[in-house]
């Protein structure tokens, strides 16, 4: 299947439909029905054949979906099949918190190294990782060393762009990116760029306060 | 003007424009042009005309906008001109980093309590920001005593659900989600929720990896 031909919107429900399946899986449950999922999911359930439709065949009329199988494609499609590798870039507090998220590995992404500018943090253990913040100097050497595909950027924003040459070199994958810029418009459509901004999401729940 | 006449799309786009104008605004500009604008933020001059329509006669034909002007009304829309109060439940690592995170104070948002059901964080200091965390028993009265428009919500599912009756009877305005739940799907309309599910968002950029 060419995941290119699924469109943007259904691709973006995918997390959340690998959420509740994975509830369900762990309820015990085998089967779900369109109408039960859209219920559980507040999606009409013309959008859930729609969507579930691309990717072929995982419904059989009466019995509902098979949700290990359904789960797995899904999974598959969002490649948590594979284990990524990723390196934190910025070990301030939100480096940090990400770093010590237990969640993202279950997903199959390991951070495996956190790094930082700021020679007082060289060293410092990062919660119960194993892991110790390295300094900005040995990134390069740390790419060439271990495959990774993701870097996760919390720094600055003036950090952040001094820092995009070093991860375009290394052919990094993806940026998970944190830090208060567009990287999209700065690094080359090889490279998947997600941006988290966190002060935006709050200005989009403020607009809609009742006051 | 009625806010609910603008598009969600144009909404959602709003707070993009607020941080590329206020970095105009600091770069000493006074006025841009749509084409300008359009280089910038990577949209089209058309997209951007349509946007800046909805607010209504901004734009002077060969004299761009007038970046002040266009910022703080776009700021008056999201509700910037306003200082907001802020609880944050879940004082664990994301819990600290969201409270410790300044810039959101830039913006009005004020965070000026943070509770933990764990006795063991019970009083501890948050970063320089003066606060120390309260047990959640203690959540009620400090609800009652203060005008607290937004709870930020950083703590597992189960005490996610627990916590909105709470919430509901002390007719909080808005939640920032950042639990494992769709708390939209529970709450009623008259509370808006901005769900931020890093889990997913990380998701959808293994999607896009190029591998």
């Amino acid at each position: 299947m060419n995941n290119n031909n699924i469109p943007k919107g259904v691709i973006s429900r995918l997390p959340r439909y690998y959420r509740y399946l994975g509830e369900l899986l762990s309820s015990g449950l085998e089967r779900v029905s369109s109408n039960d999922l859209s219920q559980l999911m507040k999606l009409s359930m013309s959008q859930i054949r729609q969507d579930l439709h691309h990717f072929g065949g995982f419904g059989q009329a009466g019995y509902g979906y098979n949700i290990i199988y359904l789960y797995s494609e899904i999974g598959k499609i969002l490649k948590l099949d594979k284990t990524h590798n990723l390196v934190v870039i910025g070990a301030g507090n939100l480096g940090q918190t990400l770093t010590n998220y237990a969640t993202f590995e279950q997903y199959g992404f390991k951070i495996i190294g956190i790094f930082d500018n700021n020679p007082a943090l060289d060293g410092q253990d990062i919660g119960n990782t194993g892991l110790k913040v390295q300094l900005l100097d040995e990134l390069p050497d740390f790419l060439n060393q271990n495959d990774i595909d993701i870097a996760v950027l919390t720094i600055p924003k003036q950090g952040a762009l001094a820092i995009i040459d070093i991860l375009v070199t290394h052919e990094i994958k993806g940026i998970w990116n944190f830090a208060h810029v567009d990287l999209n418009l700065r690094v080359p459509d090889t490279i998947a760029v997600e941006n988290v901004h966190l002060s935006e999401s709050l200005m989009r729940l403020s607009f809609r306060l009742d006051d």
